[in-house]
């Protein structure tokens, strides 16, 4: 059985066609610049081919997808009618979306009803998934939401200590993002340890340009760092992180912008970026090497803020049985891993530096032996526990 | 030797006049409403007097403090040739003081200079220097910074991830408050467990209607909740605290308000007001009695907060020798004392019901007597600490 997976931009489509009984990855690639002038169009199978042409709509994008999955030379099914099924990444459920759901007409209301919430992901995720109910009549789709993870927080994690009714009226509160990425790696860590998901406390640790934190308790999600947007949590990328948010009005004063472009900056200009100039950590490394003090500093900064929320989370949850890094950060970079966990003997973490420095990428464990949490390494699957939770849903197989 | 410590607002003066030899508050109070129609004063000694009578600028309301100082029945000094020193509170040094220094001509510019850093305080503390400079002319006078104790803390902790020209041309940096307190009972807490306070890893609870906590590492700052201004850090009586900053942004479009107008409303109708409508600790937990479940929510957060610092510090820290809660709410809300710490015995953190309970208002532990972390609760007396440094600030006796 196959499936395919569509991550919808406004201006793009991420796609990936999955062999469930392997668990392979059959073809993916990506469609870029949508209604521009000249579009791209990416096609990985075990060659890569890349394709400039126009795309007016996210419709010839999506054909041309098809006709590349279908082709007799290239092409990875014969024909469309192989595809079981059609998961799409959501970003934001909003308080609607529990969990993954098959789409129908309400669903899709649902989802445009969260536009609010996510006005440059949303919009994009409907038109993809408009556009594939078009192009595969009668083949079943599902929804799986970054956010329906977290909807297990109590209200005394997701609220704020804003006026209430900024709550009711414009559902402002704390909804988590990368929510199938933390689910995927505490299942998996679960597994590695040997104890049912639903007796395992773990710290699910998402270090990407974006990144989150989140704390599972009994399999669920307990707390998450990232907040009402993106920006909220862990130092990242390009991004600030939760802070005191005087600071907006400060530098609003002082540049004489709006709130909005306040925002855009900590959103864009931020992060490691605002404090060294890169958000690139082989870069950032490399000038360390060198003496780089900024550089340092921002490493630094971000190491201590991934610390403080892994110690909030320890103390949120009592018990934490295994910390798990995940994403393009947690699994390359050994040495935030290192930095981020240094010096917590007293709190049974201690992490093996050879095993540190020598991950082979299978879901393994970089603590000692003998220390009472665990710390692992799992490769995260966004696609496949999207496509999972597609088959999951609809009952296949 | 009596030391007369000074805390001048934009229109208000409060004043504690001190033995040095007992420690002993001989006489304190507020002048309030200075500049408006009809201003106030309290006057307190066994008994307690109050005024009301206009008070035009400070200079009248600190000339009607010294006459009651002195006065013949009222007085508790003959003369204000008594007075050895005058402490005056500041709330902000900025990067300029690391700890109390002599006013000088220098010291009152240096305060000046942080006047963008704390526009509602500073300009009153100028003027509050400046009046007793007037009227006890030769009578040495310091200046004691709600920020000087945290100066110690490192770039990692005080940076925010924002662009690092905002540190270097607007000063945006972690600077915290309740400095004099946090030294206060950090200091006591060491003499509690019979320690070099060098020795001493301890996270101080700041518990009033604003609110603040600390991490001492071997008795220095080493980070502390309050950010660039005290709106930052953990749930307080109106203000929300550290949050995702997108939030500033959203709320002002949805509000049409200016960034201002929304750090306005975090200020002073956020934190437990804004959710529960209510910042009075004693209501809170009366309607929670009657199964209030806003009150209940506003509790629960503010707990879940201080639980989230206190497990930060604990792993940065890496060892914590003690935790102590001081100030109105941390000396006298055992509920609060207790939510924020059920759960971690894991982390060597036991409170002892019976002793929580029953406080008795001298510098003492509540956990229990085998409990790896000790936790304390010590009187906070920010007065008689200003007054403390003045003194050894001058090399007075």
């Amino acid at each position: 059985m196959k499936v395919l997976v569509i991550n919808a931009g406004s201006s793009s489509i991420k796609y990936q066609l999955l062999d469930m009984t392997s668990g392979d990855d059959l073809a993916s690639g990506i469609v870029e610049r949508i209604g521009e002038e000249m579009g791209k169009l990416t096609y990985k199978t075990d060659t890569k081919e890349v394709i400039e042409q126009p795309f007016p709509t996210h419709r010839e994008g999506m054909v041309e997808i098809i006709n590349l999955l279908t082709d007799d030379a290239k092409g990875v099914v014969k024909d469309k009618s192989e595809i079981a099924a059609i998961g799409h990444r959501v970003v934001h459920g909003g308080e609607l979306f529990f969990e993954p759901v098959e789409i129908n007409e309400k669903v899709l209301k649902g989802i445009k009803d969260c536009i609010p919430l996510a006005p440059l992901h949303n919009p994009g995720h409907v038109t993809g998934i408009e556009t594939a109910m078009e192009l595969f009549p009668g083949v079943r789709q599902v929804a799986v939401f970054d956010t329906s993870f977290h909807q297990t927080m109590e209200p005394k994690a997701y609220m704020y200590g804003i006026p209430y009714e900024y709550y009711e009226e414009y559902g402002i509160r704390k909804y988590g993002m990368h929510g199938t990425s933390h689910k995927y790696v505490a299942r998996e860590t679960a597994k590695l340890m040997g104890k049912p998901l639903e007796e395992c406390n773990i710290i699910t640790v998402h270090l990407g340009n974006g990144a989150s934190i989140s704390a599972v308790k009994n399999g669920k999600c307990y707390d998450t760092s990232m907040g009402l947007t993106p920006l909220g949590g862990i130092i990242m990328g390009t991004r600030c992180g939760d802070i005191d948010p005087a600071i907006v009005g400060f530098i609003a004063e002082r540049k004489d912008q709006s709130a909005a472009e306040v925002v855009s900056t900590l959103t864009h200009e931020s992060g490691l970026k605002g404090i060294c100039g890169s958000n690139d950590l082989r870069d950032i490394h490399a000038r360390i090497e060198k003496g780089d003090k900024r550089a340092e500093l921002a490493l630094d900064m971000a190491c201590h803020r991934v610390r403080q929320f892994i110690g909030s989370y320890a103390f949120e949850l009592g018990r934490v049985d295994a910390i798990v890094f995940t994403a393009g950060i947690g699994e390359n970079d050994p040495e935030y891993r290192a930095r981020s966990l240094s010096g917590l003997e007293n709190f049974g973490i201690t992490i093996n530096q050879e095993k540190n420095l020598n991950w082979d990428r299978t879901p393994s464990y970089i603590s000692d032996d003998d220390a009472d949490v665990k710390v692992a390494i799992i490769a995260t699957n966004e696609e496949l526990e999207i496509a999972n939770d597609t088959v999951a849903v609809l009952g296949l197989k």
